[in-house]
């Protein structure tokens, strides 16, 4: 069965293309009775409207766009309910495209938007990007781009975040409080926006226990879950080895249990483990996991809100301002 | 600055939009000096074809849908990294739908699909769903669609699926052998196809060991975490207390350990767990988890390239086969 077009339908009825539309849209400028015409042949053919060239026309493609690194991640996985709660009560699609923290699949992916795909952009940066030209084309194109959790700091744009500067200070300080003397942080980028921050929360921390900057680790685990676990593994089975740790994404607190229980280290006996994480089982992993906890339902409904406010004004001009929801430390069995 | 149509350039050229269209591809119906000239302008005045203006010239979008429960669960965002690696390859964009084991919702999103939004459709069929009118008419306009987990049986179609009934089965096994005698099967639907099955494999093994239909103790949770909850502390808590659980999803898992918790259960003591997970963090559980690991990642890849085989065809005709992809067993503490 063929697609039945609305100018087959235009055709048909010896109507032009622009009245059909408006007689299905329930248009005014159209007479009732032609009105009634036409909708009653498209029902009778089973016309559905072809969502590209409805989009055309309305200029309008109802449709935006979640830009993320993975989806393995309870963070961005709850993030995305979020989104969608308010995506769909403003009958919008969500479409969800990965970027596996690749900056070159990124890029693709903004530029392919350029088109005028989507209305509106929610995104979270992958651990590499540095350069912020693909989001510059966007919103000179006055394609709103809102930055959620891994966000550009030198872009004027609407972000929100979480108070990572502060949880990650709070976090080396529980460690620091419980004895800890060579605290490690394991990041996942030496320039994504959180991880610069949680590093400062970190250095900020030691700095006030009179540990100097010799005493700060930071072990950059950019590769996939092979090399990390080597990585980590090195550290831990050296001379100086850590006896706190940070994990700054909850893929490397997973991985460091990993390893602490394939070299027989004791957590937290040996080892005290803090971790960013949004994982319902941190409470029953063996033994429990510290972790600091994301709002991050909260911040994709915020980021979402903050688009369709944009959306529904003429102009998409963002506000250049920043939005914190803060986090939370949940000490449990891995810092003793 | 506004979107520069292909019509704008046409003007500006003094061409058709035709011929505009075929020297941007580059067509040798277009003599060299005219495509030259026109791609020329094109680079100019960075123009960026409109996806969906060029998706109806083509009769393509690029894009497929992928339409599942839920994110937040292991077995989903493995099979999505399968089903984009192979859509990537094939230059195609990946949609995600998240239909919350709604059928209402799913329904809705199927619908939309009607207008050629999407090339083709890749389902995890929600947990209650039981009508199939929504996939027939996809079919009926020539929409491929194509199953994988949860599937329809009575529909002829393209599934990719796991051995349920045995894993389910082999599951159960191991837990009489481990002296189970009143084992309950978790499940999130009555109707579900791999509930369905997982829920015979059960009942075949039950039988195997002498046990009547009166010991069978399936425990249907479809409501939310709080209700599920509530529905297993009341069945762990009651006189005719399960000794062995097998959990078909991964979160019933997690809730069954939460319940075990606030009891003061043992697992596997007093109850023996095993669950369909395929959560990395199973075996970090306390006690680690026992579990039947479906082959996520290759159901995506599977699913996906069936998909592409069908689009590279002019007629999207699927062939009515099921492909079966073996789980494993994976045993662990839990099972003790």
């Amino acid at each position: 069965m063929g697609n039945l077009t609305i100018r087959m339908l235009a055709e048909k009825l010896g109507l032009s293309v622009g009245s059909v539309s408006k007689a299905l849209r329930d248009s005014p400028e159209i007479s009732t009775s032609t009105r009634k015409k036409v909708q009653e042949l498209a029902r009778e053919l089973h016309y559905v409207p072809n969502p590209y060239a409805s989009s055309l026309r309305r200029k309008r493609s109802g449709t935006i766009a979640v830009v993320l690194p993975e989806v393995a991640d309870h963070f961005f996985s709850s993030a995305i309910d979020g989104i969608e709660s308010i995506a769909q009560a403003n009958g919008y699609h969500t479409l969800i495209y990965l970027t596996h923290e690749s900056p070159l699949r990124e890029e693709a992916i903004l530029q392919d938007f350029q088109g005028g795909r989507v209305d509106g952009i929610l995104i979270s940066l992958s651990g590499a990007t540095t350069d912020p030209r693909a989001i510059r084309e966007l919103v000179a194109r006055n394609i709103p781009v809102i930055f959620f959790d891994r966000v550009f700091e030198e872009l004027p744009a609407t972000r929100i975040v979480t108070d990572d500067l502060h949880s990650s200070y709070q976090a080396t300080r529980c460690l620091l409080e419980k004895g800890c003397r060579k605290i490690a942080y394991l990041s996942i980028s030496s320039t994504s926006s959180i991880m610069v921050k949680r590093m400062e929360g970190y250095k900020k921390a030691l700095a006030e226990y009179g540990f100097s900057g010799e005493d700060v680790n930071c072990i950059v685990c950019e590769g996939d879950a092979g090399r990390n676990y080597t990585l980590i593994k090195d550290s831990l089975a050296s001379d100086r080895r850590p006896d706190g740790i940070i994990a700054s994404v909850e893929k490397l607190a997973i991985t460091t249990y990993q390893v602490c229980h394939d070299l027989q280290l004791s957590i937290p006996g040996d080892i005290k483990i803090i971790a960013f994480s949004n994982q319902a089982s941190a409470a029953l992993l063996d033994p429990s996991l510290t972790t600091i906890t994301q709002p991050a339902f909260e911040m994709g409904r915020t980021a979402a809100a903050a688009l369709f406010r944009v959306l529904q004004t003429e102009e998409a001009i963002l506000p250049d301002e920043t939005t914190v929801l803060p986090s939370k430390l949940i000490e449990r069995e891995s810092t003793g």
